[in-house]
C-alpha cells in the first residue's frame, strides 16, 4: 500500500486552527484531553477490534461482546479510571452491551426512585457489578397476559431488574410502580423459580444491537419483598397502607430529562461520525467531469453533493452545542428541584423530549444520506455507515417514540398560550412566546442575500413562524367543542408546529454559543458559517411554513437559497478540517471510506480478501449447485 | 395460539371489492392469476423457506442462495414454466441472486449491444444456463490501475461476462465498449489464466444482498477474440480497423429504458410490501387512550399515524400505475426505434432516468418510515422491515445514482424550454411546457377545501409549479457566461426543478389511469381517493414550491392540508382491504407483524425462542466473563 496523506492538501485548505476547534468541540481542554487519550487507548488495544464483527454469528458475536465488557471493567479497575474516563472508555468501545442499561438505566433508576435507604443498600452492588442490572417497563402487547419484552441486558445477563408493574394493594389499584426484582441466580445464572426469560431475537443489522441480549420476561407467581419497590415518591406500609410521600411526582421528569440529554449528545456523536466518512470520502472520490485530460472531479466539488453533505456537517455542530446546553439545563434543573424549585420543570422537560426527537430523527435519516453520499462503496460494511445506521436508527423509537413526544412538545406549547392571556410568562426556551404580538405581525427586512447572515434577523424569521404556527393550532383548536378531539384532529399540524418551536431552539443555542468567546484562529468564523448553514438550511427546507405564515416573502426565500450557495463556497476548503476537529480515531470511525490518510481503495481491495467466501476459488455448493445447472444435469441433481 | 382472523372486523369495514381491486393492482386478471399461482407455489414449498436466513453465516448463506437458484431452475424446467412464470418465481422467491443479473442484465446487454451473429451464438447458452453471465462495469477507483467491483455474480458464479473496458486500435482510444469475456472454466470453475477474481465483502444487513457475490476482477494480459466485441453499434475488421455501423449510438438508451422500468415496478412492490405490514400492525396495535377502561386505542386511528402511513399507501399505488405505464412507453418507444424514429427517446429516457430516481428515493425512505410506524417491534428481524431496507436501499445507487439522474433530467428540461423558442413542441411528458405562457400566469382558483378534489385543478397547480421552477432555473443560468459553470452552480436549483417535474409526471399518469374504465364496486372511488392523497400530500410536503412561485395562495395551501385530512378518513376503514388488494402471500411478506391474521403476539413470542442464544439457559461466555466480574475476581481472570 502507498503510503503518506492523501488528504494532506485538503488539509493545507483549512482557513482556521484545527487543534483549537478540537477544544470546542470536544467542550474543554479536559475534556479533549480524556477524550483524546482514552480513545487512543481503546483504538490501540487489539481486545477491541471490531472489523470482524459482520463475519461473527449471534452466539460468537454476544459472547465476544461479554469478552470486551469484562476486559474493560478490568482495564478500568486496573488503570483506576475516574468515572468520567470509564464512561468514554464504554463510548469508545462502541458496541450495545448490558452495562449500557445497568449504568445508563438501572442505577440512574435506583437513584432517582429509591429512598436513601435503598441508596444505600443497592448502589454500591451495582457500582461494584457485584450486581448487574436492567430496566424492564416496555411490554410485548397489551392485555394482563403480556411479558415484558425489549429490555436490553434481561434476555442473557442480568442478574437484577426494575420492572415497571402495576401496584395492586386490598385489591386497589394504584397504577404503575417501580421494582428491584432479581432474576437470576448470583451463584449459577439459573433464573430463580417462577421466572421465564430469555432472549427476543435477531435485529437490525449484522453486527449492531445483536451484541445486545433485549430480553423477554415472564412472571409466575413471583414474590419480592416489600422493601423492593421504589419508595421515593410512594409507600407501601408494612401493614399494606399505600401512601404518597411529600416529593412531587414530577421528579421522575428528572430522570427523563437526564437521559434524553444523553440521547442529545450521542445524537452529534453518531452524525459526526457519518459525516466525517462521508466528507473525507468525497474528498478522495473523483468522478466525471475530466477536462483536457486531467484528473477526474473531486465529487465534494459538485454543489449538489455539498448541498446534501454540508448542511449535515453544520447539523452535527449544531446538535453538539444544543447537546452541551442541555448539560447545563439538566444541572440546572437539579439544583432547582434540590431547592424544591419545580417552576422551570415542565419547560425543561418539553423542551428535552422534543429535542430528543428533533436530533434523533435529523441524525438517523443523515446517517443514510452520507451512506448514500458515497455512491455504491458505502453499501458495504467495510464503509462503517450500514451498521452505523442500524445501530442507530431506535434511538427515534426507544426513551419515547419521536412522534409521540413531538405531541408531547405540542401540548405544552398550546398550554403556554393559553396562558398568556392570564399574565403567566413564559420561562427558557419559551419565552419569546411572550412577544407574540410582535411575532404576530413583524416583518422580515432582508433586501439582500448577506441580510441573512445577521442573528438577529435569523432568530426573528424563526420566533415567527414557530409562533405563528403555534397560534394558528390554537385558533383551530378552540373550535372544537371538545378539545381532546381538536387535539386529536389536528395533531398532523401539532406536530409541525412542536419542529417548528424545536428547530428555533437549536438555532437560538448556536446562535448564543457563538456570542461567547471562542479562542483560536478563525475559529469562530468557521461556527459562524456553520450556523448560517444550519439555519438557512433548515429555512430552505420549510419555506413553505416560513411563506404561509408570511414571515417572509418569496423573494427572501430566493436570497436566502443563494447565500446558502455562498455558504457552501466558504465551507468548502474547510470541510476536511472541520471533520478533522471532531478528533476520532480509525477505529472509532471504523470504515475504510472515512480513515485519516485517505487511502480509501487499496484497503479496500485488501479488506475484500478477508471474507469467508473468498477462503476458496471455487465456492462451496458449485459441485451440487452450480455444475449440474451448467451441464444440464438438474433433472437427477438432489437439491 | 389462537386461530382465526384478528383482522377481519377490519376487513368487514371495506366499501369496495377487494378481489377486484386484486386485478387492477396486478394489471389484468391473466398477470393477476400467474402471480398468484407462482406466490403460492413459492410459499407452499419449504425448500424456499428464508426465515432462518438472519441466522446464517455468509458461507452457508451464499451456498443456500445457490440451493434456491438451482432448485427454482429445476422446478422452471420441470413445470415447463413459461418466461412470464419463471421472472414470477424469481421474484418470489425473493433472494438476490446471481441469476438476476444473468436474466437482467446480461442477457439484455448481449440482446441489445451483440449482432444478428453474436445474438444466434450466445443467447441460446445463455437462455439454458449453460454458461452464466453478469455485467461488469463499475470500477474500484479511478486511474488506469484500477479493478472491476461490485458486479452482481462475478464474484463466485459467474462464467461469463460482459465487460465495459476502452478500445484501443492502433494506439488510437475509441472510448468505452462491451466484450463478452469468459471468467471460468466450464468445467472446473477455476478462473482463467490472468484472471483474479473474488467477491467484494459484506454488505447492508443480515441477508439482503449478502446472498450475492458482488465481485472483483483484475486481468493481466488477458486476450479475447476479436469477434467477442458487442458489434451493434461499432465493429473492429480483422485488420484491427475501427468503424462505426448507422445504427444511431442512441439505441443503448433503449436498453435503459427497459432496465429503468422495472426499477419503477420493483419500486411498487417493496413500498407496497412495506406500507402492507405496516397497515396490518397498525390495526393490531394498541396504545394509550384507553376510556373509561375498555380497549387502547388501535394505532392507525392517530391522525399522525395516518398522515404517515396513507400517503405511503397512496404512493405504493402511484407508482404501480406509473410503472404500468412505462412499460407502455418502452413497448412504444421499441416498436419506434424498429421504424428508425428516434424522436421520442430523449424524452423517454429522461422520464425514466426521473423515475427511477424519485421512486426508489421515495421507496427506501418509504420502508423506514414503515418500520418506524410499528415502534421497537419494527427493529426485530421477524418484522421483515430491516431487511426490506437493507436490500432495497442500493437501487438508489445502481443503474445510475439518483442524484446524477436528476441532473440529466434538469438539463433535458432546460433544453427543452430552451427550444421552444425554435418553434420545437415538447412530448409526452413536456407536452404541458408548451402551454408555459398560460403556466406562467394562471392562478389556481381554489376556494374551498373540495375544490382540491378536482384533477384539472391539481394538474394546473403541479405543471404551474413545475414550468415556473425550470423557467426560474433557465432564467439564472443565462445570467452566466458559461453555461456549465452556471449548470454546475445552480445544480440544487435544477435538480428541484427535476423532481418537480417527476412529481407531475407521476400524479398526471394517477389521473390519467382514473380516467380508463375501473370495473368492481367502489374500486374507482378508492383510488380516486388514493390519488388525491398522493398529490395533495404531495403539495403539502413542498408546499414551498408551490408558494415560491406563486402557484397558490397561503389559503389554499392551508386548504389542501384540511382536505387532506379528510381524505385521511375516508380512507381508513378501506385501509387493511387496500393493502390485502397486493395479494402477497405471508411467505412473501416475511414479517410477523404483516402476517394476514394479525395474530401478531403470539408469533413474536414463539419466534424469539428460536435465536441460537436462546439454546441454553445460562449463556456461553457466562463462566469465563460474568461470573469472576460478579465474583470480584476479574483481576486474576485470563481475558
Ligand atoms: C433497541 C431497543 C432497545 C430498547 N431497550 C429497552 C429497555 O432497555 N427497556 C425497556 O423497557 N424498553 C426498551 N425498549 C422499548 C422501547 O422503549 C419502546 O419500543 C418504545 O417506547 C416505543 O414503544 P412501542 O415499541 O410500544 O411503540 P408503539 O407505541 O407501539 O408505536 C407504534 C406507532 O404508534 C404510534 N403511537 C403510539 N402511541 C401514540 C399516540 N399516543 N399518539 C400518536 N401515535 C402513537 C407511534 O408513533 C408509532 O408510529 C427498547 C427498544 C428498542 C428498539
Ligand atoms: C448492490 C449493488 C449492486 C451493483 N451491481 C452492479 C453490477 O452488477 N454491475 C456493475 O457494473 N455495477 C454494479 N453496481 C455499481 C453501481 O452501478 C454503482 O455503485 C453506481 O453506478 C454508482 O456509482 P459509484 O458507486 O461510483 O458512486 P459515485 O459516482 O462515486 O457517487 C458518489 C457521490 O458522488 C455524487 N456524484 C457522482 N458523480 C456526480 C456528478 N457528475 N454530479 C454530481 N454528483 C455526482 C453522487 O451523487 C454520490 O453522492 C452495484 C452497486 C451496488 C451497491
Amino acid at each position: 500500500m502507498e503510503g503518506g496523506d492523501h488528504l494532506a492538501h485538503e488539509r493545507k485548505k483549512a482557513q482556521f486552527d484545527v487543534e483549537a476547534m478540537k477544544i470546542v468541540w470536544a467542550g474543554s481542554r479536559h475534556a479533549f484531553e480524556v477524550s483524546d487519550r482514552i480513545s487512543k487507548l481503546v483504538a490501540s488495544d487489539p481486545a477491541f477490534r471490531k472489523d470482524n464483527r459482520p463475519m461473527l454469528s449471534r452466539k460468537e458475536l454476544f459472547k465476544n461482546t461479554l469478552r470486551k465488557a469484562a476486559y474493560a471493567w478490568k482495564r478500568i479497575i486496573e488503570l483506576r479510571l475516574s468515572e468520567e474516563e470509564a464512561s468514554k472508555l464504554r463510548f469508545y468501545v462502541d458496541e450495545p452491551a448490558f452495562t449500557d442499561l445497568h449504568w445508563g438505566m438501572f442505577l440512574p433508576a435506583i437513584k432517582g426512585q429509591g429512598t436513601e435507604e435503598q441508596q444505600q443498600k443497592w448502589l454500591p452492588l451495582a457500582y461494584k457489578m457485584q450486581i448487574i442490572g436492567c430496566y424492564a417497563q416496555t411490554e410485548l402487547g397489551h392485555g394482563s397476559n403480556s411479558s415484558k419484552w425489549w429490555p436490553g441486558g434481561l434476555g442473557k445477563i442480568s442478574t437484577h431488574a426494575v420492572v415497571y408493574a402495576r401496584l395492586i394493594t386490598d385489591g386497589q389499584d394504584h397504577g404503575v410502580h417501580g421494582f428491584i426484582v432479581q432474576l437470576r441466580s448470583l451463584d449459577d445464572h439459573s433464573p430463580l423459580p417462577g421466572i421465564t426469560v430469555g432472549d427476543i431475537g435477531m435485529k437490525f443489522g449484522n453486527g449492531a444491537y445483536n451484541t445486545m441480549d433485549n430480553g423477554v420476561l415472564r412472571f409466575d407467581h413471583v414474590r419480592i419483598p416489600r422493601d423492593q419497590m421504589l419508595m421515593k415518591v410512594s409507600q407501601v406500609s408494612r401493614e399494606g397502607k399505600y401512601s404518597q410521600s411529600n416529593v412531587p411526582r414530577q421528579l421522575v421528569y428528572g430522570t427523563m430529562v437526564f437521559v434524553r440529554q444523553t440521547i442529545v449528545a450521542d445524537a452529534s456523536c453518531a452524525l459526526s461520525r457519518a459525516v466525517c466518512i462521508a466528507t473525507r470520502y468525497s474528498a478522495v472520490r473523483r468522478q466525471f467531469g475530466s477536462q483536457n485530460g486531467g484528473p477526474e472531479t473531486q465529487v465534494i466539488d459538485y454543489k449538489t453533493q455539498q448541498s446534501r453533505l454540508f448542511p449535515l456537517l453544520a447539523s452535527a455542530y449544531a446538535f453538539r452545542f444544543v447537546g452541551e446546553w442541555l448539560k447545563w439545563l439538566y444541572t440546572d434543573v437539579t439544583q432547582r428541584l434540590q431547592a424544591n424549585d419545580f417552576s422551570t420543570l415542565p419547560e425543561a422537560h418539553a423542551c428535552t423530549a422534543g429535542l430528543k426527537s428533533l436530533t434523533t430523527a435529523a441524525t438517523a435519516d443523515g446517517i443514510e444520506e452520507c451512506r448514500k453520499l458515497c455512491g455504491g462503496h458505502g453499501y458495504l460494511c467495510s464503509s462503517g455507515l450500514p451498521e452505523l445506521f442500524a445501530v442507530y436508527v431506535p434511538a427515534c423509537t426507544y426513551e419515547g417514540d419521536n412522534t409521540v413526544l413531538l405531541l408531547q412538545v405540542a401540548r405544552f406549547l398550546v398550554k403556554t398560550l393559553s396562558q398568556l392571556g392570564s399574565g403567566k410568562q413564559p420561562v427558557g426556551t419559551t419565552a419569546y412566546m411572550g412577544q407574540v404580538e410582535h411575532l404576530m405581525q413583524c416583518h422580515c427586512n432582508v433586501q439582500k442575500a448577506e441580510d441573512w447572515l445577521k442573528p438577529a434577523v435569523i432568530l426573528e424569521a424563526f420566533e415567527a413562524r414557530s409562533a405563528r404556527m403555534s397560534v394558528a393550532c390554537a385558533k383551530n383548536l378552540s373550535k372544537f367543542t371538545n378539545p381532546e378531539e381538536g387535539f386529536a384532529e389536528l395533531s398532523g399540524d401539532l406536530v409541525e408546529a412542536a419542529i417548528a418551536h424545536c428547530q428555533l431552539i437549536i438555532v437560538s443555542k448556536f446562535i448564543e454559543k457563538l456570542q461567547q468567546d471562542i479562542p483560536g484562529k478563525g475559529v469562530k468564523q468557521q461556527l459562524g458559517v456553520l450556523c448560517n448553514i444550519y439555519a438557512l438550511f433548515l429555512l430552505h427546507k420549510h419555506q413553505g411554513d416560513f411563506l404561509s405564515t408570511g414571515c417572509i416573502t418569496p423573494k427572501q426565500a430566493y436570497l436566502a437559497n443563494e447565500q446558502l450557495r455562498a455558504l457552501y463556497s466558504q465551507a468548502r476548503p474547510n470541510a476536511i478540517a472541520l471533520v478533522d476537529a471532531f478528533n476520532y480515531t480509525d477505529h472509532y470511525l471504523g470504515s475504510i471510506l472515512g480513515c485519516y490518510d485517505g487511502n480509501v481503495y487499496p484497503k479496500l481491495y485488501e479488506a475484500a480478501w478477508k471474507d469467508p467466501l473468498n477462503d476458496s476459488v471455487v465456492p462451496d455448493g458449485y459441485r451440487e449447485y452450480i455444475w449440474p445447472m451448467l451441464k444440464q444435469q438438474l433433472r437427477t441433481a438432489r437439491l
